[in-house]
C-alpha cells in the first residue's frame, strides 16, 4: 500500500517534467523516495526525475512499488489543482490511482507496468563544461531562437556561454560572460542541439529555477533543473545533431 | 413607452443567461419588473430571468410591453460594458431597442414577438432534494468533470451530496456533507444529466453567487441562480438523461 | 556608419507603425532624426513616421543613410524587448542591421532598397474638420463598429464629432460634443473609411495617446497620433469610400 500527500506544485511539477517526452511511463515509489524515467518515442531524450521522500509531505510505503500511469492525464489533473493545496496520492489496490485534494476525489486505472516501453539505462557521460544560470534566462533565449531556426548551437569556451541560432536572413546570438553566468568552469564546448526539445524541457521551470547545463563537443548535453525550491530534481539528457 | 436605466452588469447578466440556450427570445416588461423565459432548441432545458424593479435603477413603463430581440447581439454588446456603467435601455418607437451608454448609442431592429418560438408554461415539480452551494464551486465541479464524460450523476441522501462522473479509464466524484453546504435538506435523489447544459448555465454564475439545486431521482432538476448579489433571478430546469 | 540607442517602446512603435500597411520599407537615418514613409499594397491608405533625433537616446549618424528592412521581423523581436529597455540599432557594413539589448544580438540581412516600392510623395490636403481625441476613445469605438459592418462615417459640424456605422439590423453611433474633445474647430466634413484600415491604425496607440483627425466631405483623412510621450510622430492618410 502507497499513502502519500504531496502539494500542487509537486504533483504538477513531475507530471509536466514527463509529458515533455512521453505520455505513458512508470513510476516507482522507493523507500528512498519518488523515482522516473523515460525516453521519448524517437530516442533522442531521457528525463529523468527524482523526488526524496523528505521533499514530500507524508510519504508512506509499506513495500516499494512500480506503477504505470496515463502521464498526460494525472497532468492535466494536477492543473486543476492550487500549488499550496495538499493531494493524497494513493495507491489501494493493483487497479487504481486515487487523487483526492479538497473534496474531490479521482479513481484513474492504472496501466500494467509491463505494457509500458522498457526504461532506459542512465549513461555515464563526461561532459568537460558545466554552466549554471537561471532557467528562466535559458527559457527566453530558447523562444527567441525558435522563430528563426530548427537548431541551436550551444557553446562553451573559456570567454563564456554562447547561445547561437541562424535563420535565413538573420542569425541570433546569445552571450553570457563566466561573472553574468552563477556557476561556470570554462570548459571546451560545443554541440547542436533540436530546439524543439529544449523548448519542451524549459516548460518544466520558470524564473528563479536552477538549471546545470553540462556540454562536450558534437556530444549528448544535460540538463538539470532544480524545481520547486529543490525539493525536485529533474534530468533531462539530450541526444546533439550533426552540423553541416 | 418604456425607458430604463440599468447596470452593464445587470445588462450583461439578462443577456447570458439567456443565450445559453436560445439566441432570440421575448422580453416582458411587466409593471412589477423585467421577465423572460424560452426551452431551448430541444426541449432539453428552460431558462427563466427575473429582474424586479427594484433591482434596476430607473424602470419606467408605462404601458406593459413584450418585445422580440437577437439576445446574442444584445450580449455582444453588454460585454462592451463596464459593470458599473450605467445604461439606458428604451423603445421609443415599435421597431427598434435603443441601447444609450456614454457617448455610444445602438440603435437594434427588434423581432416580431410572434415570429419567436412560443414560451414555455412553467413546470410544476415536486422535488425532494434541495442543495445551497457557492455557484463557484458547483462551476469547477463540472468543468472538470467534462474532461471525462457527458454525463454526470447528482445524488443526495443523508450523509451528503455528490458528483460523480465515469470516464473510460477513471472516475471523479465530488462529495460535500451537510456541514460544508450552505443549506441541505438530506432528500434522497439521484439523477443523471448533460454535462454540456450544466457548464452553460454556471457561466452566468461566478464564486460567491447562490446556487440553490433541487432534486428528484430520474426526475428534472431546477439550478437556481442569485446574481448581481440577490438583484437578477435566474433559473434553469434541466430535463434527466436515462442511465444505462 | 548608424549607431544608435532607443528604448524597446519606440523600436516597437515605429514597426508597429508601419507594419500595419507594408511587411518591408525603407527607413532613412536623417541627421535630423529617422524618418520612414509608405503605402499599402491597395493604394488606399499611408504611413508617415518621424522620430527627432531628441527622442532618440543616442543617436550616431556619420552619413545620412537610407536602408531597406523586413519591418514584420524587427515587429516581432521588438516584441521580446521590455519597453523601458535600451536597445543598440547599428548598421555596421552595407549587408545587415544590428539589434543588441541585454545579453541577445540580431543579425538581420538588409533588403536593397531599390528593390522596395518606390516611396509615396506626401499629398498637401486641405482638410476643414480638425478633431482632437483621447486615441483610446476612438479605438473603442472603431473596435465596436467592426462587429456590423465593414465601413463608417466620420462626420464633424458645430455639434460634435460623429462615428456612425450601419449593420443589417441595427445602428451605432458614438457622438462627441466639443466640449468633451480635447480640440475641435467645428469645421464641417462628412467622409466614410473602411474599419479595417482604421482598426489597424488604432493597434499603435492606447488610452491617454492623442489622436488628432482631420476630416473634408468625400475626401481623404488624416489621422496623426503623438506616441510614446509625443516622442514618436505616427500619420495615416486614408482615401475615402464612395457612400451608396
Amino acid at each position: 500500500m502507497v499513502e502519500t500527500i504531496v502539494s500542487g506544485e509537486i504533483l504538477r511539477t513531475i507530471a509536466r517534467a514527463i509529458v515533455a517526452l512521453v505520455s505513458e511511463c512508470r513510476i516507482h515509489f522507493l523507500s528512498k523516495g519518488l523515482h522516473s524515467r523515460a525516453v521519448d518515442p524517437s530516442n533522442v531524450a531521457m528525463v529523468i526525475v527524482d523526488v526524496p521522500k523528505d521533499s514530500i509531505e507524508s510519504y508512506r510505503v509499506d513495500v516499494e512499488k512500480t506503477i504505470g500511469v496515463d502521464i498526460n492525464r494525472i497532468f492535466e489533473i494536477s492543473k486543476t489543482i492550487g500549488s499550496k493545496d495538499l493531494v493524497e496520492v494513493s495507491i489501494l489496490d493493483e487497479t487504481s490511482l486515487r487523487i483526492k485534494f479538497g473534496s474531490v476525489e479521482y479513481n484513474i486505472a492504472l496501466i500494467d507496468p509491463s505494457a509500458i516501453r522498457k526504461e532506459p539505462k542512465i549513461p555515464e557521460l563526461n561532459l568537460p563544461a558545466k554552466i549554471v544560470l537561471d532557467a528562466g534566462e535559458f527559457k527566453k533565449a530558447i523562444s527567441a531562437t525558435e522563430k528563426i531556426s530548427e537548431n541551436v548551437v550551444l557553446k562553451s569556451d573559456k570567454h563564456g556561454f554562447t547561445i547561437e541560432a541562424k535563420g535565413d536572413i538573420e542569425r541570433i546570438t546569445f552571450t553570457m560572460t563566466g561573472s553574468e553566468l552563477i556557476e561556470f568552469n570554462g570548459g571546451e564546448a560545443r554541440s547542436m542541439f533540436s530546439i524543439d526539445y529544449l523548448r519542451e524541457f524549459c516548460k518544466v521551470a520558470g524564473a528563479g529555477d536552477l538549471l546545470t547545463i553540462s556540454l562536450g563537443t558534437n556530444y549528448p548535453g544535460r540538463f538539470s533543473f532544480e524545481l520547486v525550491g529543490g525539493k525536485v530534481r529533474v534530468e533531462y539528457i539530450l541526444a546533439p545533431r550533426v552540423e553541416s
